[in-house]
């Protein structure tokens, strides 16, 4: 049996990330509202430090270590938030962060990952395992591995978005967050549960990699090849068994989007909201304007879970 | 001699634009306060209703109004921001508007203005006089003009986004806005006086049209044509007596930026900070870096002003 995280792992991520990750604010559109005929509450975890939610999971598990782990250092692997976030978290922390990354992740993300400081080691995404790059990395050099989402203390620190939003904006009738490994969905999940029972949580992933959804129908972890989507924060090829549990838990649905459907909505957050938002961010919003007519006088929760999008890959993709 | 408003009115403004104009967030960047070696603070008027602050004295203006000349209806000219206030405002307080735009106007804010239900009459900016083309308007069909700078309930209106910003965040040592015809930077000085006595308030302007430096530095207001540069909200060809002796009185200092300033810092808000600022919400940010070494240790306030930006523009100017 795996010890899951509950809503008091969520509670003490916040406290330790209070004053060091952004409390970010809760955006409203009334175009979005009279769109979908519903209230909806954005949570701009675009506006996030380092631009995603994965500040929060990376800084409350880098902050758990002990002194002597930290001095050793960490070792992270990750499409690309989640690298930024570990390697902020180890800057402000005080210990080394070796990174290993897709070869072909945004620049920008891996510019921004060696801006914090941390050594980054780049692998072929679709032929190496950098699950096995990054267990060589810390056997080799004593380093403590931060997993992008299948580690207690990453799903905590993701789960205080949700319970950011909640605290501020009341109970909600449904909430939409983009499902890639699985730990922001799951510590929305712990939030939403704890503070507004009532809340269908759905999580969404990209439809060319609906590992999780297939996950939760056939009752076992799937795995696929890695999906070919603009999502590239959702690029995952398999959840965990900690992520795995919470969903089957507490899920309503997980639903997907076209790389056209997160195309859309990302125009409509940079021309009607003036905020940017990289394709997997858009995950939530697709998924809510599919199932408009179950969202009627609604109040609807949506995470925007990051915004590192290269601008030249952002004017291509809006066709600017 | 005219009546100047004064920061009754804005606390009076501010109570006619409450659930109706969002309370903007203050975004704050680790990484715009170490290059500039100051505390930022950046009010995120590009999050408000319509993409500016312009609603907040379009909307002040037309509730201000007896309710025989709503019925009545109003007329406005503008470059862009006021003609989608107003036409905002007047579709939420239930009067007709007619908006005199120019021929070159973005498309965006064009097509924006129309989607509020008013009615748009096009002019040539650089052969037209559009103060006359509203005037005739005003006087033929019985339209309350509601200009976009120069008067009383639109300068209260724009200054509580600068209340609230110091009600945020606390007294602030500088604080930097852009100035087009000066409603913006008047509202926003009649606000800082009196939340924070000792604030140095800055208004900055395109290098391409510095009307309003001139006229501080001539003692009369100073005429010019219409500028060529890319911060169309700024693109006035002169201040009005209001505005202008408000910034007499109020104002540290004027400073001007030019267009690759703007573009430079419309590229930093966008791949670090995840919001879309168009040109003329630049000028306070690029202001305060040319002298970032008067700003070093201090609180600093900047109003970014709008976000109304086309994308194939936004593209084109970042070069991406």
């Amino acid at each position: 049996m795996v010890t899951l995280p509950t809503y008091a792992d969520v509670e003490a991520a916040a406290a330790r990330i209070a004053g060091v990750a952004h409390k970010t604010p809760v955006l409203t559109s009334r175009t979005a509202d009279d769109a979908l005929g519903a209230s909806l509450f954005f949570k701009a975890e675009n506006l996030q430090r380092m631009g995603a939610f994965k500040f929060r999971g990376g800084y409350n598990a880098v902050a758990s270590l002990s002194p002597a782990q930290r001095k050793a250092g960490v070792v992270a692997y990750s499409s690309g938030n989640h690298a930024q976030a570990v390697a902020l978290a180890a800057k402000l922390l005080g210990a080394p962060a070796v990174i290993v990354m897709p070869h072909d992740a945004p620049a920008a993300k891996v510019a921004a990952t060696r801006g914090y400081g941390a050594e980054v080691v780049l692998y072929d995404r679709y032929t190496e395992d950098r699950e096995a790059i990054g267990a060589r990395l810390s056997a080799e050099r004593g380093l403590a591995l931060i997993p992008p989402y299948n580690h207690v203390d990453v799903i905590a620190g993701q789960g205080t978005a949700v319970k950011e939003l909640i605290e501020e904006v009341g109970p909600l009738d449904y909430l939409f967050a983009p499902v890639g490994g699985g730990g922001l969905i799951s510590g929305s999940a712990l939030a939403a549960r704890a503070l507004s029972p009532d809340c269908r949580v759905i999580g969404v992933e990209p439809e060319a990699g609906n590992d999780a959804q297939r996950s939760l129908a056939e009752g076992r972890i799937v795995h696929i090849d890695t999906p070919k989507t603009i999502a590239d924060g959702a690029q995952t090829q398999h959840i965990g068994d900690l992520t795995y549990a919470i969903m089957k838990r507490e899920l309503a649905e997980i639903r997907t989007a076209a790389d056209a459907e997160l195309v859309e909505a990302m125009g409509f957050f940079a021309t009607r909201m003036k905020i940017v938002v990289e394709p997997t961010g858009c995950l939530g919003l697709a998924a809510a304007k599919q199932i408009k007519d179950r969202l009627k006088g609604k109040r609807v929760g949506i995470v925007l879970s990051g915004g590192n999008v290269d601008m030249k890959r952002f004017s291509e993709l809006l066709g600017a």
